[in-house]
C-alpha cells in the first residue's frame, strides 16, 4: 500500500521539525528584473539555503521523522546531486549514517558536497535501474531507510516548507512558478498554496526535453517513458506517482522552456541580481520572460530552487 | 589649491545626503567560509549595491552636494567602468546630464551599464593622457562638473559609508579588508574606522600587479610610475594625491595579492557563497584565504566592493 499523500498539516509539522536546522531563506527583490519583466518579481532564495538548494528541507524533514530506531542504521538515497548533498547533511544533524548512490556524470562540485558533508558514496550506472538495483544492495546490507528524492511523503511535505514561507512573506501573489522535475517541490509548493493563497495560481516550469510533467497532466496519467536533454541537471529525473497525483489534485498547469531561454536567464540573473543560481532555478526566470504578456502588472513569486552550478562547464565558453 | 581632505563628518553628510538613493547592503556571514578561514568573517555586500558596485555611493553624494548652478550644466568623469556606471546612475536621480570617457579596452559589460543609465559615452585611447584631455574637451564643451573617480574629496567621503554602515551593523571588528586601486573606498574607510573603531586595522589588498599604493605608503611618497598588470580590472588606478594622504596619516598597511590567489579566492566565493563578486572584491578574501595564522579566530571585516563581472572573459574556460 503506498503512503498517503501529505497534506497541509505536514506541511507545518514539517516547519517545526526543520526550524531548528534549516535557513528561513530570504525574498530578494531587484527594480531592474522588475522593469524588465514588467511585473513585480519576489524571488525565493533557496540558493541560499543549506547545501545550496530547498532540497535540504526535504531531507532534513524526513532524517527528523525518523524514530530513533530507524535512525540507528542511517538513510539511504540516490540522486544526481542536490538530494544527495542535503541527506548528507540531515544525517550528520541527527549524527546519523548516510549512503548515497550516485550516477555516472553526475555533476562534480555537487559530488564533492555530498562527500564534503560525509556521507558514503556509491557509484552506479546512469540509469534508472542501475540506481534503484544499487539503493536496494546497500538497504540489504545496513538496513537503512530509503528516503527517496522526490516520492516520499516526508520530502514532499519538507520541500513545501519553501513555499510556506515565500507566502507568508509576501502579500497576495497572482502566480507562483516553481521549477518541476519529479515534483517533490512542485507537490509541496502546491499544498502551500492550495491553502494559504487558494487564489494564487501554481505554475510549473519543466525543461522542454523533460516535458514529462507537461506530457502527464495533459495525458491524466503518468507518461514517463523518456531520454532527458537538458542543461537542467536537477529536472531530468521523472514525475513520480505520488508527484503526480498531487499536481492533479491542485489543478497545476506546466509550462515548457528551452534550454536556450534558461540559459539567459541564468545569465541575465547573475548579471543583474549577482546571485550564482543554477539552470534548474533559472528555468522559472525564463518561464515569465518568455511570456511577458501573460504575467504584465502581476505579483510573481519566483521559486529560485539551488544555486550549485559547475563553473567548468558553463554554457558560455571564453570570448 | 586643492581641495580640504575630507573628514568624519563628511561622512555623516554623505550617508544623510545619498540615504534616498543608495541602499544599505546586507552584512553576510557563511558558516563554510569562517571555517575554511578560522575566523569570523562579516561580508559588507557592496557587490548588492545599485550599479553593482560601492561607486554609486561617492558618485551619489558627489552629484547631490552640487549647487542648483553647478548641476544644471551636468557632471563628467573618466572611468573604467564602475564609477562611470555610478556617476550615470546619480546623475539620473538629481536628473541631470553626465559624460562618461570611456578608455578602450574596458569591460564590455560596464560599458554597457553606463549607456543604459543614460549617460553620454566618449571613447578615447587607454592612456591617462588620453583620458584627462578628452574630458578636458568635455567640460570645455559642457562646462559640467567634473567628477574624479577616487580623488573628489565628495567621491571618497561617499564611498566611506559603506564601512560606516559595515562597523555600525557588527560587533567590534579586529580587522577591515579592503581592495586598494585609486584609494577612494579605502580612503573612506580609513576615515570611518578611525572615529568608529579605533582598534580595528584597516588593511588593504592590491594586486601585486598594480602594487603602487604598497610602495608608496613603504616609501614615504607616491610611487605610481607603473603600468598595471591584473586581473582586477577596478584596481588598475593609480594612488591619488589626497588618498595618499589619507591612508599615511590613518597609517593603513598594504597587503599585495597575486592575481591567482584572487581567482581562486573568487571561484570559492561563487560556489560557497553564491554570490558573483568580481576579481576587485575577492581580492580581499583571498588576502585573508593567504594568511590564515595571522587572522586566526579574528572577526574580520571584508568589504566586498562590487560584482560586475564580464561573462564571456571568466578566468578559467570549459574543462
Amino acid at each position: 500500500m503506498p503512503a498517503p499523500l501529505p497534506v497541509f498539516e505536514d506541511l507545518l509539522a514539517a516547519a517545526a521539525r526543520i526550524a531548528p536546522h534549516a535557513l528561513v531563506t530570504p525574498v530578494l527583490r531587484s527594480r531592474a528584473l522588475d522593469a524588465l519583466a514588467g511585473a513585480q518579481l519576489h524571488f525565493k532564495a533557496e540558493h541560499l539555503q543549506r547545501v545550496g538548494a530547498f532540497k535540504f528541507r526535504g531531507a532534513c524533514n524526513a532524517v527528523w521523522s525518523l524514530t530513533e530506531a530507524e535512525a540507528r542504521a542511517g538513510v539511504v538515497t540516490h540522486s544526481s546531486g542536490n538530494h544527495g548533498a542535503a541527506l548528507a547533511l540531515a544525517a550528520r544533524t541527527r549524527g546519523i549514517a548516510c549512503h548515497v548512490v550516485v550516477p555516472e556524470g553526475a555533476v562534480a562540485a555537487k559530488v564533492a558536497s555530498i562527500q564534503r558533508y560525509g556521507a558514503t558514496v556509491h557509484a552506479c550506472a546512469a540509469s534508472i535501474v542501475a540506481r534503484e538495483e544499487m539503493c536496494a544492495q546497500v538497504q540489504e546490507a545496513t538496513a537503512a531507510v530509503l528516503v527517496h528524492p522526490y516520492t516520499d511523503p516526508r520530502v514532499i511535505a519538507g520541500q513545501g516548507t519553501a513555499a510556506l514561507e515565500l507566502l507568508n512573506a509576501t502579500d497576495a501573489l497572482d502566480v507562483l512558478v516553481v521549477p518541476v522535475g519529479g515534483g517533490g517541490l512542485a507537490a509541496g509548493t502546491a499544498i502551500a498554496a492550495a491553502t494559504l493563497a487558494p487564489g494564487c495560481k501554481v505554475l510549473l516550469a519543466e525543461p522542454e526535453g523533460a516535458a514529462d510533467t507537461f506530457r502527464s497532466l495533459a495525458a491524466g496519467q503518468r507518461r514517463v517513458d523518456f531520454t532527458p536533454d537538458t542543461i537542467c541537471d536537477g529536472l531530468r529525473g521523472s514525475l513520480g506517482q505520488p508527484n503526480f497525483e498531487l499536481l492533479r489534485q491542485y489543478a497545476a498547469e506546466v509550462v515548457t522552456v528551452s534550454d536556450v531561454r534558461t540559459v539567459a536567464a541564468m545569465r541575465l540573473f547573475w548579471q543583474i541580481a549577482k546571485q550564482l543560481v543554477e539552470p534548474s532555478s533559472a528555468i522559472a526566470l525564463a518561464a515569465v520572460l518568455q511570456d511577458p504578456s501573460r504575467f504584465a502588472g502581476q505579483r510573481i513569486g519566483v521559486l529560485l530552487s539551488g544555486g550549485n552550478v559547475d563553473l567548468d562547464a558553463l554554457p558560455w565558453g571564453r570570448a
